[in-house]
């Protein structure tokens, strides 16, 4: 058990830094074959609502979108950076565990002003790989539904 | 040593996550039969100053509380976020331990603004139980004696 | 490995805890006999400019840095909070680590209000003493070259 809290610790301490270092690729690593990435407000979330502001059920999907991100999305230029607090585990299955993270996403504009853009929670099923964990459904439940700008770079 | 710095972590984990998703019944569970909670500015603790702004020194007050929280209470209606830093141990005893973690706490409101409500530091006494801890003490140590809106809902 | 993840966040949460709390002098003892310390914009970092906002590449330079905080340099009182993320390890020596790790921090001024003062992302060279970690080079990266106030208390 808390061998697992240590391998989900490690898995979120390096999504929040490939993010944040632009390495996508290495990024997707972290997911598994079959996955899903959904970013949704948690009003829609406590209403049982499905709409969303992401809703990638493949990982092909979500290779689009990074691929979009790279070659055709028109976005305020910025940095990254996350703050992701302390996980729970929630769910303990003989193949992965579900857990729950909040986070802090700061962004830093071109002309060198850093914001807060976004708070949150991970609610992330994880699938065991081996001695660590592949992310196989991530819904990230946005505590606001008003983005202040473009949702570009993943949350 | 380490078994209980990682208890202290899933403790803390517990406690952000319970608040932020308005569990406040599972929240009074951390804490222990007796126990004590209070939320006092960092300068009146510094200056030796009784004043706090919330000064529960039972259970009951505790329980009382949340009971107004949740009946009497008029407040800014809103969702906390807890973002919990890494803790440590400052003193170690049989029956227990001594922990510090920093925290900021977001709030979203209803207009869907998200803005850093307080930051600060839990100094938090907790006792054993089992293998896990109960909450004996907890000093919330706000940052600023100036809070913008109403301090509803626990730092 | 793991003992090692669990020795750096300790170090971690004693480092924003000693600034915190403006204990220079204990700050100080967690940085090795021969150390460096560097504040750096990101973007010099990316583009491989070397100036900083900071440089001191002995631990002479730090104790002198601390010394001129206490007795000669004029600057904004105020009150920090680390919010530090969690970290990973990016490469393990037999002597020691290199780790990286996210921080936020913010500034509370005596007038109460408190906001964001910077956040970046610490890149450690730890070295090993006996059980524990000492700091041999820290390099903090600043998301932003613009530093609202002075920058007088360590990052």
């Amino acid at each position: 058990m808390s061998a697992d809290l240590f391998a989900a610790c490690d898995l979120l301490a390096q999504y929040g830094a490939l993010v944040d270092a632009a390495k996508y690729d290495e990024w997707l690593e972290l997911f598994s074959k079959r996955c899903s990435y959904y970013v949704k407000p948690r009003e829609n979330h406590e209403l049982g609502l499905p709409a969303g502001l992401i809703f990638c059920d493949s990982r092909a999907m979500l290779e689009d979108r990074i691929l979009a991100l790279r070659i055709a999305s028109k976005y305020n230029l910025h940095n990254d950076r996350h703050i992701i607090g302390l996980p729970r585990i929630v769910a303990n299955e003989p193949d992965g565990i579900s857990i729950e993270a909040p986070f802090a996403v700061y962004q830093t504009e071109q002309e060198g002003d850093t914001r807060l853009f976004a708070t949150g929670l991970y609610c992330d099923r994880l699938e065991r790989s081996g001695d660590s964990f592949k992310i196989s459904e991530k819904l990230v439940r946005i505590d606001s539904f008003a983005i202040q700008t473009l949702l570009a770079t993943p949350l």
